[in-house]
């Protein structure tokens, strides 16, 4: 057989591929469907998560482990976010799931903690899940309701994603940090330059990377828009299980001698030099010193891309005994109550208040909008993973993206700077604190699943803000609609449904949560979508890498709510093209890109044949007519069998559930 | 002379009232002018106080200090905060204010710490001002006006208080502390009790209560509605003035030997038990045996309230070592930097992050209903000062207060605990943490008052969200227009202009935040307000002790933009009355209080003459014609000479700044 040259083998993400593929081949673009071995929800998108549950009638998880973390909505600004853990909990207690209290910490890092173990699958409902592959797990963040058909047992379906081999060399200078080895990355390909590959690191440079430097590099993958984040199984990860008490969940694995990957990379640790993405794209990647001098009004240390014990006592180190400026405010989010623990036993915390710094409860605050919004156009420094406009709860946003030591530095001297130059200045040597041996272990804000006989008897608490999910009708045979907004490239979740303290507590209340639809684009499509809601529907027309950013369904269920029936688009971010699909939202794409240009707002555009389009038969090519200008456009999809039978039902959970009366459709067989 | 058997004489609120009075008789009842030493604004009122010396056209503060406090909108939700946090730190620069940056703490102990001392006056747009006669002070909470006037060098008007002699014997038991004093206290009184009175403490049991234990009690005494609360200045005050560095502040205060008070009251501190109160006042009080077993949803430990080192110390030795169960959210609000950074070196806060507790960053938080809101319904146990409803920012709330002690209890068993009981299941004795000697003193988050030169080149930062102050047209010589809202007894300031994550955000913004006004009591008056305003106007009538609560003059302003002229209620809480005055309402109180049964939702009442019955020669009685019902009611006002100015302009604003053309009016001038 004539393989191409570069043909992946032998690589760690084949081996964890490998091991649990149900069906499917593993050839880049196929479908394949892997067995899930553990899940991991948050708060933001866990109601939806739990109301699906209820909606595919499950009795107890089938994994072997699912936890729910609360890190998202813990302002409680209003009743409805308290209101939402206790659901939260008593759905824990009920479907046999881990429960993590608000305050024990952000989802990724605790599970990393607490479950995480090579070898291992790991779906999540939220797109920094692949910060998993950390430990050489395979872990996938997704929409929410494939995370929910996962604890039912399904398999996690996914297209089978290109391997991109990325070497690491040297080790990383002084001042130099995790952060600015994935920033390099971003700086190099930008936010599309992972999309359909998983990114596996391997080479020398590893051995200097702890478990934790990997977790930061591995979470913002998700900003590449890739699969996800592999790093082998090696000494490293062992120190990490050994440390956190889990030995025995060690399994070496690395790649084969002779493997190789179907893209390869290389990165020289020893040339990386800080670096900070301008506002507002994670992809927006330069040297500090080229814009050395910026006024800073802000500076955050938290978030789940920099989660580590270091990534606080390294700041924590570089302000002692010195103070921060009047006009800066410096916030620290710790990660978890466990490294909150650690901090303050080596008196990390104590110089960081005395520093005159604003400590902030566990969780993940202002990397998703809740609390910690900048004034307008003051640039705020923060060792997130994401920037995108409006994210931080503020319209007119300006938001850095750097490494704890770059913003520590800038916290300091108010402007954007250098560590190594503040360090020249000052004549400070580079903090290296001791990590702390063995680290705190105390899961005592981790609820362990009740036995099943006591889960049967509980009853799920459903605050007043919780709706049930929205009926969702099959896709007609024919559409005609007006396309009511014209996105650009790169639109992403956060702008589609946003986040942020006025819409987040809505998150369980899809009703409610559509009003926010979009709005940040057209603040008047809501009503607009509604107008024409049952009449015609409407569809959307967009660029490139359309729902990038986070997992969440929102994304896809409100629009669909409104009357969202079709996408064409010119390329979609993973996981929002599949709960598009999940959702029976119609994601086609244009064969040709110059097509996008001749298509206008309000254009009313009719497509017809769908059922026989759709049929296992039909053909992955589509017409679009576009009435107002009397062209056509060629539009293909790239639906699978099952996705496309989704589609037509109007989403998996119809498709999955017939009318009473109707035979079992052939997804709704366990194992389908 | 024939003077009453208990007019007081020789009390410590004389004196400090005596050397600061600038003009009135020292007869409860009579309107005096005090000289003001200091002032405090905090932000959720300071942007309108600074909005108010840009109006007066003030150069500099003339006060020995003014300190401008962000401690209320911390959460930042959108830009608006932070872009207040920007105008106020601009503001003090401008107008030579010292300025506590967010994080730094909450106003009335960092004022303590800082600024607290002996025999001097301040008067501060809190209403919890009065803490600050802990170290023997006559501090104030008043309108935000009162205090612009009175950083313009302008005397503070208030009605002469009766004094109120509390005296203090024995010591308080194991596990009963400084709140269950003033819980004590409103359970024999109630929330009108204190009602122009200050209250005085003095007798032997004052030796055991440390500084902070006195700050407590006077910081609750507004929850009787009592002018403001004086301790003397005896050795614990100077104790308290050396830990901080600052003896040289201390002046020994105490009342004459032969001091006689207006009123008198025992409270034998060995005869307390630990209190509650009750869902939703303060007034609420009864022994936490009582409602022992409730189940309890929420903890939460900070606020102005219980602010000490011992008051987080004590918690964090009773949950040393313990874990807070699965369903109680244990929040702890750090009251400063200073003693978080204490409680950190002390290993108190090590304490209660093992335990499980949430630490959030240094401020008031959930006591205005800035986050932590709980569920509906749910019981929530908080050391705050206040729990009327709503207040917590959900609509339906259970919000209990209680000391420190029976917090913690009931955090670690999950229902209302007496503290005794729990020490008696445990065999705990009573922790008794030594204070911290000295305390950390780090006022780097004070940013001190800018040299005048530098401070007249300061430019205002004006964010999007900071209005102007509205127009305040003169009080018509007749008023004929709907009663827009009757309301009942003990209408707090809360329901009047909602605190919450919601409403606060528009502090600045007199337009936006009128929408929000007494929608608790009907979500339909900003409406029907708005559709009268232009032509009629309107009334309210209200119960007893109308507008109690918070020093917001917003709840004065915003109704007046709606169009409100005249209150006519059975009584008033004192700052609100101020507050209706200088802002140009005519507050009226019924002659006999049974017509308040006479009159209905949208009667239509007329007033005429108004010009007349309100000058210098006018009686203080005015007749009231319901047209609705053709009767006629007797009503009177209270104002002083001053005062009756001030509302026939339209406000104090307008009474100062006269139409040009117009010659200076009375209280035009200088110390008038």
């Amino acid at each position: 057989m004539d393989l191409p040259r570069a043909r992946a083998h032998g690589t760690v993400t084949q081996r964890l591929i490998g091991d649990h593929l149900l069906s499917g081949r593993m050839e880049p673009g196929e479908e394949i469907a892997l067995r899930v071995d553990q899940t991991l929800t948050q708060d933001a998108t866990g109601t939806l998560v739990m109301q699906e549950l209820e909606a595919l009638d499950l009795d107890r998880v089938r994994t072997e482990a699912s936890v729910q973390y609360v890190d998202h909505n813990i302002l409680q600004a209003d009743e409805r976010n308290a209101e939402d853990h206790l659901f939260l909990r008593s759905a824990a207690r009920r479907f046999g799931l881990w429960f993590s209290k608000p305050g024990n910490g952000v989802s990724h890092p605790t599970h990393m903690h607490h479950f995480g173990a090579p070898g291992k699958t790991l779906a999540g409902s939220d797109s920094h899940t692949c910060a998993g592959g950390s430990l050489g797990m395979l872990a996938i963040g997704t929409g929410g309701l494939e995370v929910a058909l996962a604890m039912a047992g399904r398999p996690l379906h996914l297209t089978m994603p290109k391997v991109w081999g990325i070497r690491l060399t040297g080790q990383l200078p002084p001042w130099v940090s995790a952060k600015d080895v994935i920033l390099e990355l971003l700086r190099r390909h930008g936010v599309q330059g992972g999309v359909q590959r998983v990114l596996e690191y391997h080479g020398p440079g590893l051995a200097s990377l702890t478990a934790m430097d990997r977790h930061v590099i591995a979470n913002m993958g998700a900003e590449l828009g890739a699969t996800t984040t592999v790093f082998p199984s090696d000494e490293a990860v062992r120190d990490f299980l050994d440390g956190v008490g889990r030995g025995d969940d060690f399994v070496e694995i690395t790649a084969e001698q002779d493997a190789s990957y179907d893209l390869d990379e290389e990165i020289d640790l020893s040339s990386l030099e800080p670096l900070i993405a301008r506002p507002t794209s994670p992809g927006n990647v330069v040297p500090v010193r080229e814009v050395a001098g910026e006024p800073v009004a802000q500076v955050v240390v938290g978030s789940s891309a920099n989660p580590g014990f270091r990534d606080f006592a390294v700041p924590a180190a570089m302000v002692a005994r010195r103070q921060v400026p009047a006009g800066v405010s410096f916030d620290i989010n710790p990660t978890s109550r466990e490294i909150l623990q650690d901090l303050t036993r080596r008196g990390a915390t104590f110089d960081l208040i005395a520093a005159g710094a604003r400590i902030h409860q566990s969780g993940c605050l202002g990397c998703i909008g809740m609390g910690q919004a900048p004034a307008s156009g003051r640039n705020s420094l923060r060792t997130f993973p994401r920037n995108f406009p409006g994210r931080s709860g503020t319209e007119d946003d300006a938001v850095w993206l750097c490494s704890p030591e770059t913003a520590t530095a800038s916290a300091l001297t108010g402007v954007i700077t250098d560590p190594r130059d503040w360090a020249d200045r000052l004549s400070a040597t580079p903090p290296a604190p001791d990590l702390p041996d063995p680290p705190s272990n105390n899961d005592a804000m981790l609820e362990p699943p009740l036995p099943p006989d006591e889960a049967a008897r509980v009853a799920l608490e459903r605050g007043s803000n919780i709706s049930a999910l929205p009926e969702l009708d099959p896709l007609p045979d024919s559409l005609h609609g007006p396309v009511l907004l014209k996105a650009g490239d790169d639109v992403s979740t956060d702008e589609i449904s946003p986040a942020g303290a006025a819409a987040l507590p809505y998150r369980s209340n899809i009703p409610k949560l559509a009003g926010f639809t979009l709005t940040r684009l057209d603040p008047d499509y809501p009503r607009r979508a509604e107008a024409v809601r049952e009449d015609t529907g409407h569809l959307i027309v967009a660029g490139a890498n359309y729902g990038q950013g986070s997992s969440r369904e929102h994304a896809a269920i409100t629009p669909r709510y409104l009357g969202l029936r079709a996408v064409i688009a010119k390329s979609y971010a993973r996981i929002h093209w599949q709960n598009l699909v999940n959702f029976g939202v119609l994601p086609l794409e244009f064969e040709d890109p110059a097509d996008y240009e001749r298509i206008e707002t309000d254009d009313r555009l009719h497509l017809s044949g769908l059922r026989e389009a759709l049929s296992p038969a039909g053909a992955p090519t589509l017409r679009v007519r576009n009435a107002t200008r009397d062209e056509e456009y060629a539009v293909r999809h790239r639906l699978s069998p099952r996705q496309r039978e989704a589609v037509l039902a109007g989403g998996v959970i119809p498709a999955m559930t017939p009318p009473p009366g109707a035979g079992p459709s052939a997804s709704h067989r366990p194992g389908a």
